[in-house]
């Protein structure tokens, strides 16, 4: 197909195609003139993948390409293979969050890590500190207690989502660094859905 | 203070202060003089509430402006109040997701929130089914369980969200819009160590 055809079947608008193409992030088509290429449904695919990962997922086109790395150039064990998934995952959204958090919120989210058994991940450490630095500094209180909950439920998800991994390499590492990146906006809708059954059962709404 | 010592205060340059003074969502200190003006605590805390939003919950400047709205304006009874809260929460994050979904992912979540008995939030319902044909158009299958999976997570998570708020009006609006604002980010950190702890159980890192 061109590039019209390209953008009909993705619903993405051909100057956009073109700035994907001109940045590396969809490979070019097969070249048929000077100034036409054919495109296929690999190149359907990828498309949709780098929308989902900037539209759904919000991710900067920098942290797109780190993901589309890893997803090009999968290790060949599963046992390297989910730790390389997540160090792109983790990687990836390191524009969100470039500190390291306040002593004290360092302190905190290291002890939750050691109560709940986790590993302690310096990069994940790091932005935990920073966020409930971001919350104290915006007035929200988030007590231990209300972390722990917090903790209890996050183990429960991690645990559905190594559930989905399935054994082949290539599928493995979709799964965690896609399939994490495009539930999260997922489970923040739910949060909301189940807050509103949480207020009325209090009887606020 | 001066504008400059605002900026010490909150680490935000002084750039961006005028912006924000520019945009209305800082308002004006008390003039000095003719180029000059006074600014106090209440700037102090306006302006790491607007950076808080934009960096760490990652809203737009037109979503600040309407969270700012409902905070500056709150209803004065806790019956109204927490479903302004929700309204102010849900209205102020709609330019992420503007679409509808396909009938077939409407029908699916529209089923999940049935069989947890939460309400039907058109609002809601419509993000959650856009945001499941982002993960289909991405290749990222969410199975039926799964799905109820995180539901079911996130019911917890809800029920511990509503504990935190406080009966007078005023700080009940500011923890339930901030408060699931600003943990948002948290949640997320929270879920990606606890995938590193499944996936280490599992043989996998």
């Amino acid at each position: 197909m061109r590039i019209s055809g390209l953008a009909a079947a993705t619903g993405v608008p051909v100057a956009t195609l073109k700035y994907y193409l001109r940045e590396g992030l969809v490979p070019p088509g097969a070249a048929t003139s000077r100034t036409q290429a054919d495109y296929d449904d690999t190149h359907v695919g990828r498309v949709r993948l780098v929308r989902a990962l900037t539209e759904s997922a919000g991710l900067s086109l920098a942290a797109v390409r780190d993901v589309l790395a890893a997803l090009d150039d999968p290790p060949t064990s599963r046992h390297d293979l989910l730790g390389a998934a997540h160090h792109a995952l983790v990687a990836a959204e390191g524009d969100r969050a470039a500190g390291a958090g306040t002593d004290l919120s360092r302190r905190r989210a290291r002890e939750l890590v050691a109560e709940r058994g986790w590993c302690d991940d310096l990069l994940l450490v790091d932005r935990l500190a920073e966020q409930l630095d971001a919350a104290d500094a915006a007035g929200v209180e988030v007590s231990d207690d209300y972390l722990r909950e917090l903790a209890a439920a996050a183990d429960q998800i991690g645990t559905a989502d190594l559930g989905t991994v399935r054994p082949d390499p290539v599928s493995a590492l979709r799964q965690v660094v896609l399939g994490t990146l495009l539930t999260d906006p997922v489970l923040l809708t739910l949060r909301r859905m189940a807050q509103v059954r949480a207020s009325r059962e209090t009887g606020g709404v």
